[in-house]
């Protein structure tokens, strides 16, 4: 398999992505060329203080960086030699089948949406979050790329995290919950109740709204949400999680039996951190897109690039996006076999 | 001080509540008069269990409760004899200054807006959570009122939640941080865009976009958001919080080295545990109704409720009603004379 990164997005620059491509190399021998888009002379400093050569590597030259001010349209319109840009068309031309990203997330979602289009059947793409409860993983959909979808956008975001669910998360008949502010059927917004109707006829294993509380306690396998709430939702989950076990470190140092207590527990720490360290997930699939896009978190590390491009070897390997065309299909048939039943 | 009590709401019906009154009537010696509304022999069942036969409780028949399916308004409505209804109209009388309620929050919500109205140039009230980070403590605002609110909704927000801030928590210039999906000013939904440019326009001490992840690692001291938005957050917070203790604890139990360790750690454990436990903030107050109305958390204890009794007194003793009305008028002036200004 082919993937194109674009070696110059995220935070820190092209040292952690490039060092996440090595990692990933020696791992993964069934990846047969990695692209590395982006400035050549830096993304070569780089591979040569890895003293990295492998011959799967292949640099493609790009002059430009998308900036997190950057509108993110614009961005695609106006900087057409970008890291992102170039390594999408690289995906256009054939040349990659995925391609992985950890800059600008509305850019390149743009950028996949203007260049590759969506799936047959899909009008706007939606990022899925694999999120770890206490029992099992669930996947948030829509986690960022879409703040004002319309009821049928998040219809097709509940197909498609279902499909995702069901072929690379393998849960046999993956359960829907919509993200809502109340558990009872009729509570939520203006938005969330045009949904609700939506996926109560559908054939998904809709269980109806949940709430806040439910997303750990009670977790379903697919949670339904607009991109605005799924982003708030993620980053908090993020900041939460870093807050309690800052609070807890601060408060382990206070006395000597505390601290010998944190050194006793401590691999039950280590097992936690584990889990709900982002950098274990790697990156987040768009879906709906007419290619693979992988966006991974703006602070990956070389582990977390590492493994945003297993994520996007999964896709490919697990026919994700043949899956959601079949899918979608079937729904728009459904639905219009019973359009004429309800007039 | 006059409180009228909703003696039926809440997920465990009297008994938490009529408990909670009795601890804060032990506590709080300046609540003159507590109402305790709803059904006569239930409450006073509770209060002979209780041994309580404090003077200042005043029981207030109801003979209906609003039931967590019903719809807001149509409770209203419909159910003339709640009691939240019935507590409501005590503050209506002028026989109660503040209700408390743990019931249902969308029929709390309406019976005080139908009943008491808005505050004078408030359009629609807010619920303000008061949420722990490591550091401070921050307004919520809006936590689940209005999940449709219009871009002057989110202003008003923003002044109540500062308003609040400065006479309750004691936070000087509270800043005031927009919830979006990026920290860059041209990030987020139709709706934030639009609240953002009447926040900078405002005096308030506007910071700018925040993301989930600055909640906890950059707090402002107050964060604007709809209320739909404002649910999620609270319940994540609260899931999430609980999924990791959980999480921690079943680990801990894991080997005899680590359970050793846990128990010289405990009281770290227990300093954070009641640091993020709700039943120490125990009510939400919401702003902009011309009356004091504090929502209790749905599975209030008998401290969440004492503790709610008590925002409930805050509220009355720091006036922060004249408060909202003084710092409302004062921005809708300032509104109304830059207008002309910029046509």
């Amino acid at each position: 398999m082919k993937i194109a990164l674009d070696a110059m997005g995220g935070d820190f620059g092209p040292s952690n992505i490039v060092g996440g491509a090595a990692m990933a190399l020696k791992e993964y021998r069934h990846i047969e060329r990695l692209f590395l888009v982006g400035d050549t002379p830096q993304i070569e400093a780089e591979l040569k203080k890895l003293k990295c050569n492998d011959r799967r590597i292949e640099i493609v030259h790009a002059t430009q960086v998308v900036d997190m001010c950057d509108r993110a349209v614009d961005a695609v319109r106006r900087k057409k030699d970008s890291s992102v840009s170039r390594a999408v068309d690289l995906v256009k031309k054939g040349d990659a089948t995925a391609i992985v990203s950890a800059g600008h997330t509305g850019a390149a979602v743009a950028a996949t949406t203007i260049k590759l289009r969506t799936l047959p059947g899909v009008d706007r793409p939606g990022i899925a979050a694999v999120i770890p409860s206490e029992t099992n993983v669930f996947v948030l959909i829509d986690a960022g790329a879409n703040s004002d979808p319309r009821p049928e956008h998040m219809l097709q975001y509940a197909i498609m995290g279902s499909v995702y669910s069901r072929h690379v998360l393998r849960y046999k008949k993956p359960s829907v919950g919509l993200m809502s502010i109340g558990d009872e059927d009729m509570k939520g917004s203006d938005l969330t109740k045009e949904v609700f109707k939506m996926l109560k006829q559908s054939d998904l294993n809709f269980r109806g709204n949940i709430e806040g509380h439910d997303l750990f306690a009670d977790p379903v396998e697919v949670v339904v949400c607009d991109g605005f709430v799924g982003n708030v939702i993620l980053k908090t989950c993020e900041s939460i999680g870093d807050a309690i076990f800052n609070w807890l470190k601060h408060e382990l140092m206070k006395s000597g039996a505390r601290m010998a207590g944190a050194y006793l527990a401590r691999n039950a720490f280590k097992t936690i951190k584990k889990k709900v360290n982002y950098e274990e997930y790697g990156g987040m699939p768009l879906l709906g897109v007419n290619g693979i896009c992988i966006i991974a978190h703006g602070a990956s590390t070389p582990k977390a690039i590492k493994n945003a491009l297993r994520v996007a070897a999964e896709s490919i390997e697990h026919q994700v996006n043949p899956h959601i065309v079949e899918e979608v299909s079937r729904h728009h048939e459904k639905a219009a076999s019973l359009e004429p039943a309800l007039q």
